[in-house]
């Protein structure tokens, strides 16, 4: 069968990584299908998640493999890991220990949507903010 | 205020897009909160995006704005547009016209997951099909 459909239809864990070694990763809440958060992950990243059942992503900034949670304490544990159909893209499905997955101590890094009545013709559009609710203090959380 | 608390504490919308100038966007039906699919967008699929109400997205392989749906019928009307922390991803929730998101013609490309009790030492894993209905018949609705 052509790779297309081998990659679309076969049961055999086949993920693309990009140029840079990296694969996209959407978090979702498993009991609230929340999205919590977007991150990337690499091969390392993936054999850490697999092996320890807890989320690892790489960081672009740090350019390092990170825990989500080493130092918050606000890990995340796998409870279903999802590819889509051409193998470039997972969701983690987790159990966000703490509630909060984002950094600014909100259960999700998703706590803003546009507002499409504020978009003016030269392109420019404002946010609202729908979840302003912090679960944790980021300044007691995290050192630096 | 520093730029990063502007980029996370303020209601200007102010996306970042990557060295490719693309911002990933990750696709949710409105109605079910199911993660239908992922894809990337640019400025200019952003800004039909807005005018149109309409998903458009940017081809890496095609290398050309597409509007979701413009072959297959199956377009996504733009609900809602969230924005994260730090502005550099975005969900589109939407009305998936049709029902069906996957070029496989299943609702969601997120229709396989991993089964981790296939998982060896040797970093291989299996998946499993959960989902296997066709909503369409992917051969009679494009013709490339």
């Amino acid at each position: 069968m052509p790779a297309s459909l081998e990659i679309e239809e076969s049961i055999k864990f086949l993920p693309t990584f990009d140029h840079n070694g990296l694969i996209p990763v959407i978090v979702v809440e498993q009991q609230t299908k929340t999205v919590l958060m977007f991150a990337y992950t690499n091969q390392e990243g993936l054999d850490k998640t697999f092996q320890t059942k807890q989320a690892h992503f790489y960081s672009r900034s740090r350019q390092k493999i990170w825990k989500k949670g080493e130092e918050s304490g606000f890990i995340q544990n796998i409870k279903q890991i999802y590819i889509d159909c051409d193998q470039d893209a997972l969701i983690f499905e987790v159990e966000q220990v703490g509630g909060a997955a984002c950094h600014t101590g909100r259960k999700s890094c998703f706590y803003r949507l546009v507002d499409f009545e504020s978009y003016s013709q030269d392109g420019k559009v404002n946010l609202k903010v729908i979840d302003n609710h912090k679960i944790f203090d980021p300044a007691k959380i995290y050192k630096s």
